[in-house]
């Protein structure tokens, strides 16, 4: 089974990151396949960057080739999750579901720890928007830029730890990582503050095993219907230039 | 890994074919443990068998012995979820959240077909404690018995067919079995319909698997904290008696 | 008229404390009547407990003979209400909806003071499923046992007003004691809070009153249904012991 | 005891009327005391009248110089609740919330029948400030204005029926009534539909009582505060006039 | 174009104030004409002052005799909007609805400062009933009476700005000012806290003039069709007297 | 005044058109300057078009030199909304939003007409997001694809029609055109339904114009602050190409 992981921003050394995380958490048989836009941000923390990076994701899977069963949106609370999933028939499992559907399987109330401030309501409204909002206890940033993050995972994970406590004080009783900058984190601040913490890419990998060995596609007789084809869409996909950070 | 798979009834012969389901859905290595409540309800069909199930449910999980690392609840729209996690370390899903997890991955709304218009109102009131009403197009009965959806599988794909199909029309564009006794019929389902449609019990062993290769484990600084042991539970578990249809 | 008032647990010397709190309440010709279950728990604080509770409550429901109008299900946030609303004729008024109401006839939010932290969520999940949630302002716990405050109502008046006050001052004008433990507290804590504080087995029997009075009878043409005769219950009732604590 | 029953129209014999319903429901001891507001509007019927009626009922209250333990506000659907609430330091209980918390105390979901299309939102909105929307299944009118369902209740009970049945098709197990006008209709109608049929006054009447005897008070630590006496109101209350039809 | 602005309050300084900022509001063109309660309330800070206010103001716009394009309701968080909206064809729009707009176009979350805190739940009510509450972050009182900030603006400016800081500190990007006796304040307040601060006199004098420039009138095909004329309201409107504080 | 109308598909002759409404609903003074992206979709009917839509406009704005003082992006329920306000100070109208507020000042519920089933789900979304959603009574499609509705405008209103007028049956009583190529069919549609029907177009420049006047620009203390300059957007904007149908 061949699951691309699509990084949402154009940094090559995070994709490999993310891939590394994400084969762990695969199962045997399960070959990972990383993948990051050609053009876009370097990094997305907040609306703006949010709404380029989903071009740039839409770009990634409208033009690929390879084998693909199945395709993980790497970028926690961006944009794009219901376009990917007109343009494939197979599963299409954005991060941000798969980290609170597997929190709310081991906890009653998660929150979410994310990097920016400027990112915490655009997850809220991808939570909101997936329908799984009441389940979510809070979202606070603990102000670590997704790429230093990404480069200083233990300074990340005490970065991070009061946030995550700070919810739990609040009431939640298990804790999702609010980016994907942070795979990895998990086994640790999961040590150290006692409760579930979730990690959404290996969550979503997980998510995607699952529905390919049972036959799921998406559906195509609803909003997720294949775009039309009739239409011209001028000047897109836009040109590949080479990407990096 | 072991995934016990505990019916809501019981009937054991609904077990078996629950275990069977179970085990095809399962990844290499995954062993399936079918068990039911030695007392009860022999289906589950509305509040008040929901309620008995609960308890007997309970009672097979507070004394289990054997090796466990997950527990698939099979009953769909059956009370009882959050008690058992706070009864085990392990995950426990239940499979009207797993159903609803996978449709809402693949699917936009998912609707519900269950058994008997009694099933209805327990089913929208778990799907709205679990926080994932707001992904549900519908839930329709078809007005088959549990047990008689189980002994013929073939007539009960015919009468949920226009029932599911009505929801499809009104707006849904995935379906879930809104019965552990469907358990099988998301294939041929599938492929009338044009839809995917989510099988609880496969979809919850799948989320087992996951959450247990993930090291997750349900949380215990909340609602699930382990019951008090301090108290006195006089006559509980009640004894044994043998149980069957 | 006859008022059956079940105490969720199986203690018998609550029981009667609790019948004690509802003759006060009581018009002139209401005889209460008091029960619990023969097995189950000693106390129900948080969802396990609840749910071993519910199945004890149903069946002393299934077997009652005595002469009974109305029933009041005196376990505050515990499950079984809409299994009980199934199984009888007669109006079943559980304490939590019955404080809920009156105390939103009398303030315009009202906070919940409860036992211990692990019961919070089982008692918001029952406004949450009475459709009565949004009144409400909160939901605190005093950490104070359920027989512990059945045993020493002062120590127990003492504890949550503090509490209490917590949630006046963030916004409820009015307080619903919310364990049956708690019975009979309502007065003094209403003298010293200035707000109406409400006691769910005194306001369910006057609801009781009402409903009989008023002719009304539970709806048996939806979810109320009666459970189906056809099918087999084994091990159901589970067969006597004596109860105690 | 004295509950005061306030029409919220004009009408003096819709006046006797609802008295003569509460007194039906009232207990052995309790006086019933009709008024109704010396201007305003002949019957209510939407957004415009409410708030007419509102003011009109206020004058009412503000005034009122007879013994009064408790009070039942006659419009259902009709504004003016809150602040009748800060005026009144003993328990002001709207026919509205009334039949709405006795209707979800004996059925799952209830519809409520009412007279011109013009007062459905209004209806709506009543509910949904009180915070019980979530019980209700519809609102439907049957074009039947107040006043003549006053004069010709057979004719009101025969109009009301098949709207009443038409709700209960689509999912509610229990009707309300959603008119003053209404009042005594549920016997008919309840023998009729098979349902609990709940009228508001009657539904008050027992809700005053219990408050009453539980000695609850309006709180006054919040929004129903009195209003403030510090400022003038100019020309409030207006000048009396006989009112009548 | 006329636009009738109308305070709901009887003090004549305080509507001349209001005039005074719509005028400033107002493009070229715009008459901006003022009135006020003959009777009612000198200030509205609640639910019981809200209700009179309503009738007041219907009490003006029944009987309103110049020309008049589209009206503004000058009563943060008061009732009456619907009822207005029955009784006339054009453009009714209220300054809470009109503030709640405008800022959420310019703001993610806005939160209010209003008056008294009597007044926070019914401005609460007004934004629920509106359907915009969603974007509200949170409703403070500077415990400021309606009159004092009208006579001191500098005073109420430095009350307010603390309240909306700590708003803005706990998640509002944007200020809704939520009273007709701030009007004028939004400029001084925006400059401080660096934040839009919108103020509903001025916000809804714009709302008029678009729906008037695009021809749009209130709807008579539902819940605002015209009043029944067939109906006496006796005593209605009250007999005028001079009002002024 | 200028106000930049940002067409959300590269369609120019639906620029033309979209300023040519705009320029009619415009105040005098106010100048409408049109755009559209150069490269991306023809038309925008469904989540993926949206999503490229979104950065072909957000491109746009990114480089945009001229002057402007609001801005209208004029596309129905598509995504990008969020991301210009972060981009830019002036006020960022989105028709979807505009058209919303501004029916919901003339009807109680408004029924949105949109042009293909697969846009009927982003427009829900667009609704939620803009927390309007409550007034809203539901979303039809006539099937008529974007640019057929943009060339024959009296065959758009004709299929339109019977649209809205089964929403009108079913509880709106207002209408809002749900497709910036409808702009312009409000005032028939408006003379044949009765009901007042809000086009997004006009609505926005109104906003915009009143939003201007009153000196309210976007907040840039919360989620709309800038997007950080720091960071890399690697081929961001892409490269220009020529944009027509």
């Amino acid at each position: 089974m061949h699951v691309l992981v699509v990084n949402c921003n154009t940094s090559e050394s995070m994709t490999a990151e993310i891939v590394a995380v994400a084969e762990l958490a695969a199962a045997p048989g399960t070959q990972i396949v990383g993948a990051q836009p050609s053009w876009g941000v370097s990094s997305a923390e907040g609306f703006y960057d949010s709404f380029i990076s989903a071009a740039g994701v839409l770009d990634v899977l409208s033009t690929w080739s390879g084998p693909v069963d199945a395709v993980v949106l790497a970028g926690f609370g961006e944009h794009g999750r219901e376009g990917a999933r007109q343009l494939l028939d197979v599963p299409v499992v954005d991060i941000t579901e798969a980290a609170a559907y597997l929190a709310s399987l081991v906890s009653h109330r998660f929150g979410v720890v994310t990097t920016m401030r400027s990112a915490v309501e655009a997850i809220q409204q991808s939570l909101d928007t997936a329908g799984i909002a009441d389940r979510c206890a809070g979202i606070q940033a603990a102000e670590i830029p997704v790429l230093q993050a990404h480069r200083d995972p233990a300074a990340a994970a005490d970065a991070l730890q009061p946030i995550a406590q700070g919810l739990i004080d609040s009431g939640a009783d298990g804790i999702v990582l609010g980016c994907a900058g942070f795979a990895g984190l998990d086994v640790v601040l999961q040590e150290r503050l006692g409760v579930p913490v979730v990690d959404g890419v290996a969550a979503a990998v997980t998510l995607c095993e699952g529905l390919v060995r049972l036959g799921k596609t998406t559906s195509k007789l609803g909003p997720y219907a294949p775009p039309s084809a009739d239409k011209s869409r001028p000047g897109w996909p836009p040109a590949r230039i080479p990407a990096g950070i």
